[in-house]
């Protein structure tokens, strides 16, 4: 006996900014899991920024999304019906079949959740992908010491929230960028030491320099364009630039010219990185100790929005690029 | 009885290109050495890019020339007179204080050279500082693998043309991109891969995808720019980009657009890193050990562009903006 499941697809491919016409909702039939399958029920999804390049029909780190396809991304569920000796019906599992209700799958591409005493949908937000962009790139690319002044971009989302706490966890001074009072405030209440709303904000150079009289070491960039030509020129001699995204650029249309103050890496000695997650599974085990450990006594904080039913997913996912999420963006499915 | 000697000022600091008359000549007159003094007669002194930046009064990595007094820079002499034991008439040193025919000093700002069989003026060029900042930063930013594709600009300058024949000699493949035919045609002689000549090329990127058309692993800047935006275009994933220079904008009287490609850095993993040669002194003596034995033994070549008389110097200064040089430009004052 088959269960019916909704799914969001990908319709057209944005030009520019995503809009809801590029998505459309789908209900598919999934069949009984075979032998070795199981059929997972999704309770939560996520919504991340780098799926906007997923959009665009090009080759990058992962292959483009596929029009009149179902999208991708990470998702939590509990398994519903299983015919593999290793799940049994209300196990908690992770998987990267997000975007659907429900789905069918051989045990191989889904991750148990740890039994840690955690909320289940923090392993998509700061114990998953985003708290270990912000945990690896951080303490690799970043190389941070006691009293580094560390700059973060788009600081009111999932990852940069992340390296905000983790910065001072290792006794950096931290100033950190959003778009929000509200997140401006969440910052403040989690310790970073100076923020700056960028979207009140009259000169972005003169409120950076403000709130980083002294410069910067390590600049986390979540945004690029103007935050980014703003860190070149507040940057001290051998800063490190962690590339981890641009999503200030990933909508144009046309390409945006870049920073016009390049010519600093050079005189300043510094170092700019970008990274996918991926390159650094190596370092996933020593992550989750630390952010698990951090995550349950109350060192590292994570805020949520979240977004009701599959249909609202495209929303969710739009509402990332006006930064209307406070932390993590998520959909919860059941 | 003292010694007179001319010397090169900076008469005003240039806005945009420099030009002849932010120069002025002048005579002056040398005290004989006293108790642990020599007296210094410069045979070659070297015109370097990074001297413009010292033109700006601004705070750097080396403070600003001053206005009224004479510029500074490498050059190679010999001891005229000594007042120094560790010094006898006749010895060959390297020191910083170029621009001028001869001039007084301790024995300590002075670097003898070594008797190695190699021409003096080459401590200027390929065993000095060019040599040493090709060979530090391309084996330490560069990480270069046998059979990675190696892309420098400006490649027919001092720096450039020792980064293709490392390259070489590290098993690279090379694609030099320089401005006349005759630095091409020299590029090619010394074993270059692949050439572009920017000058000429309809279409920087098109012709730079002719010539790696696989893509590059490592990019070797002298130059900022439209080298830059095309080295982000065709870079493959965990290319390693070298900052050494953008001569082509040190002088923008307004700072130019940067790269509108910048998001490559995050998507390809691109480590871009600035550097000073003097970042790297601690593999001065593998430099020395390598290069010396690379020159001697024919495996690297270099070629000079010669002006003569300090009156011209001003001249082979500005002469490196327009590419004017075939390898190190010097100035032979006697």
């Amino acid at each position: 006996m088959g269960t019916k499941a909704r799914e969001i697809r990908l319709k057209s491919r944005p030009h520019g900014l995503p809009e809801a016409s590029n998505f459309e909702l789908a209900t598919v039939d999934l069949p009984d899991p075979g032998p070795g399958q199981v059929l997972v029920r999704n309770t939560y999804m996520s919504v991340d920024p780098y799926m906007r390049g997923r959009m665009y029909d090009r080759p990058s780190y992962v292959p483009p999304f596929q029009l009149g396809e179902a999208l991708q991304g990470g998702a939590v569920g509990r398994i519903e019906k299983s015919n593999d000796p290793t799940f049994k019906v209300g196990d908690l599992v992770e998987s990267m079949s997000g975007w659907r209700e429900a789905f069918v799958s051989t045990a191989a591409p889904l991750t148990r959740l740890p039994n840690s005493g955690v909320q289940p949908q923090a392993y998509l937000g700061v114990l998953g992908m985003p708290g270990m962009t912000a945990y690896t790139s951080f303490h690799r690319i970043g190389d941070p010491k006691p009293g580094n002044v560390v700059f973060v971009s788009g600081a009111g989302g999932a990852v940069g929230a992340a390296v905000c706490q983790i910065a001072k966890i290792r006794e950096c001074t931290v100033v950190a960028s959003a778009g929000t009072d509200e997140k401006i405030d969440w910052l403040k209440s989690v310790g970073v030491d100076a923020t700056v709303n960028y979207k009140t904000a009259s000169n972005l150079l003169e409120a950076v320099r403000a709130a980083a009289p002294k410069g910067i070491d390590i600049y986390f960039d979540n945004v690029g364009g103007a935050h980014l030509e703003v860190a070149l020129e507040v940057a001290r001699p051998f800063a490190r630039f962690i590339e981890c995204g641009m999503i200030s650029i990933y909508n144009d249309k046309e390409p945006a010219p870049g920073p016009r103050n390049m010519a600093y890496i050079v005189g300043k000695r510094i170092k700019m990185q970008g990274f996918i997650v991926s390159d650094f599974l190596d370092m996933r085990e020593q992550f989750q100790k630390d952010m698990t450990e951090w995550v349950l006594s109350g060192r590292i904080k994570s805020q949520e929005t979240v977004e009701n039913g599959i249909e609202n997913a495209p929303k969710a996912f739009l509402d990332l690029f006006s930064g209307a999420n406070v932390g993590k963006m998520l959909v919860k499915l059941d």
